[in-house]
């Protein structure tokens, strides 16, 4: 790790480099599902010389970071999708994760105008409209109100979206990774909303970004006085820079961009503003011309991310894991199922992990592989007991002209020999 | 931001500066808890100039880190505790966290002999002693085997450890911050130990890290058989190395120091090792000169984290959010208890948040204050029906000769003006 500072002084680091380069890299291991150890141990002290050395030592002042192994576990963009990184998005790198909980670094980024940034002892979040006491709150101000923690997905409209016209994107990171699921630690905007005395006849509310897009968003009031949030925290710590530092509205199981971030602003009326963001986009256009819009809630969905296109199978046959995520906007995951054969037989995932509301769930199918080829698919039920359509499904009623709300369900090719792909099947 | 890449090209962020720094900074805000927005309007726009110029685009190929502003928010070590960083110990910054899950870049760090800097291609896990059939698994070997998820608090056995003797050190990151929260994900124990084929008589496991110091800890079977897990992943993503990348034992409700990092040998065997690190250290000297073994289970412990020595009262009086966190090794946690007076009236707190076995538990007192003094507790009850002791109930049961298990009740002396420090009432 050449760019790694030493913080114990000394020469250990290069020490250590100086005898890996030296040692003798042969003496093949056991191979197989499990070695025996008997004739392994002698390998593994040759290889393994990191107990040899002292390592690096606590930092006296850190933010730390992952291995230097781990370095193609970011988030990741298509050049082609947009025509600047600056009103664009890049995916959260699902095929690499596990459990429920997506770490703050790979949380995918999706921004209107780039990344606001904010100093918190400037913003300030303004509530005015249809209200007895229009108000103008600082951060100190925020922190002496009751606060709430929620793990809740956050899903783009456009997650899959293009995938509408058939397999585009070879691996669930750019086919299902505009989501991400995190505590959040905030005030019930019904809180906020109260101190300010909304007017009996209001029915909406704008929610504005102190973005360069001035990204704005209609919210009706029953979801508002319901389960929203201002949130200020993320997995324990500050939202970060690109989730909207230093505030941002949570809009439990409804489409990512309502969860405006950067918030500075909200207008109390009594209809809907229809401004850009809610017209031009996040409609959903229909095969007759019409567009479908307020489309807020979030389908049950579900998606395999191991075996996956980024991650194909590494051994030949015997056990396997599959694993994979689920989620509704409407609830809890109650049931994932598991297709090996294209949806012709399916079987129940093991579903492990918080189960919560609103939440991403993780699910697991362990089998033995026989090498031979399969086609992969998972299905989600939720608590109400809505079942995940097939992509033919869900086209049979909405056409091909929206790039939002496709949660149809997934198909991976497995070839033998592990490699995988993203295939339709009908 | 000088040291910040321009990923969007252009003169973006040299334009944004060059008018900040041109820009009037009056315009005095309204203050008080909550400002009226009408004359506040103006002010708030002069400040905040970021809505006028494009922010940073989407990266195409990032791992995403903390504003600038929150720069503060890390690890900490203090010099004079250890000889060296090496063998040393560095504290999660409790006072700037909400929520119950760690962030992975400011879990607090212990080592004994630095960090192994393990290339997870050639680590090695081997099982052996007292089985049918010793094996060593490769980590793609692990992979195939079931995995569960779970958050669990990892507390050091020293976590204030420095208090036993009386108020030391000011601010709860240096009294409680030997503690994080995360979920992990990891394949059973038991699982593993059943494919060696544990013989009848044995009882203990001795597990042993791949790391300079060649930690090691003994066991007890029932403990592996039970809850263990062999983790690989930490919120999703892989263990860090400072964790043990790129596996660890994972022994709920256990003190930290027998959640072997770097795991790479699981020796079964019929009675303990009595090993160094557990008897050197991680025993407790008791005022007969006899010393307390095997005192694995961390007991019900909680601290307010908010407001704290590091994290004074900004406002002279009013509405006043405390939070704080409370934790057993036993199991959930019931109730919390707070106080405001050192102890002589006690109020219940609210916990909020997902209450899970052996993890951290977020709580909540909002109250009204008065500007005057106060002597801040924080009592837990587990669902056991254990009450965290004061610290002189320990004391007079323990000694002062030991450095682990002080789980006794924290006092905080909140002055007029705000300012926190630590002391102890008796």
């Amino acid at each position: 790790m050449a760019d790694k500072k030493s913080k114990t002084g000394g020469p250990v680091t290069s020490r250590r480099n100086l005898l890996k380069g030296g040692l003798a890299m042969g003496g093949a291991l056991a191979t197989g599902t499990v070695a025996r150890a008997q004739d392994g141990e002698a390998a593994i002290l040759e290889k393994q010389d990191w107990n040899q050395y002292l390592g690096e030592g606590v930092d006296a002042r850190a933010y730390g970071m992952p291995s230097e192994h781990e370095a193609d576990v970011v988030r990741r963009s298509v050049a082609w999708l947009t025509a600047d990184p600056i009103s664009s998005v890049n995916f959260t790198p699902l095929h690499e994760l596990d459990g429920i909980i997506t770490p703050n670094g790979v949380c995918f980024e999706r921004h209107h105008g780039g990344i606001a940034e904010i100093d918190p002892a400037e913003h300030r979040l303004m509530i005015h409209g249809m209200v007895d006491k229009p108000l103008v709150f600082t951060m100190d101000d925020l922190m002496r109100f009751p606060r709430e923690n929620h793990v809740y997905f956050l899903e783009c409209a456009a997650n899959s979206g293009m995938e509408w016209r058939g397999a585009q994107l070879n691996g669930c990171q750019f086919t299902h990774g505009m989501i991400h699921n995190v505590m959040y630690t905030g005030i019930p905007l019904r809180l906020l909303l109260e101190e300010a005395g909304v007017k009996p006849n209001a029915g909406w509310l704008l929610a504005e970004a102190a973005d360069a897009a001035g990204m704005t968003r209609s919210i009706p009031m029953f979801k508002a006085l319901d389960d929203c949030l201002v949130a200020f925290k993320m997995n324990g710590e500050a939202l970060r820079p690109e989730q909207g530092y230093p505030l941002r509205l949570v809009v439990p199981g409804w489409e990512g961009n309502m969860w405006i971030k950067w918030l500075r602003r909200l207008e109390v009326g009594d209809k809907p503003w229809h401004h850009r963001e809610e017209t031009s986009k996040y409609t959903d256009l229909m095969p007759n011309g019409l567009a479908r819009r307020f489309t807020w809630e979030m389908d049950a969905k579900s998606v395999i991310t191991n075996p996956s296109p980024q991650a194909p199978i590494r051994h030949s046959s015997g056990h396997t894991v599959l694993t994979g995520i689920a989620w509704s906007g409407r609830g809890k995951i109650d049931r994932v199922d598991v297709s090996l054969d294209g949806g012709m037989n399916w079987q129940r995932a093991r579903i492990d992990g918080p189960s919560l509301n609103k939440s991403m769930h993780r699910f697991y199918f362990e089998f033995d592989w026989d090498g031979s080829e399969l086609l992969l698919q998972s299905r989600a039920v939720d608590s109400t007991g809505y079942i995940q359509p097939t992509k033919d499904e869900l086209r049979a009623v909405r056409g091909e002209n929206s790039i939002y709300h496709n949660n149809g369900i997934q198909t991976w090719h497995v070839r033998q020999g592990g490699e995988v792909d993203n295939v339709e099947v009908s």
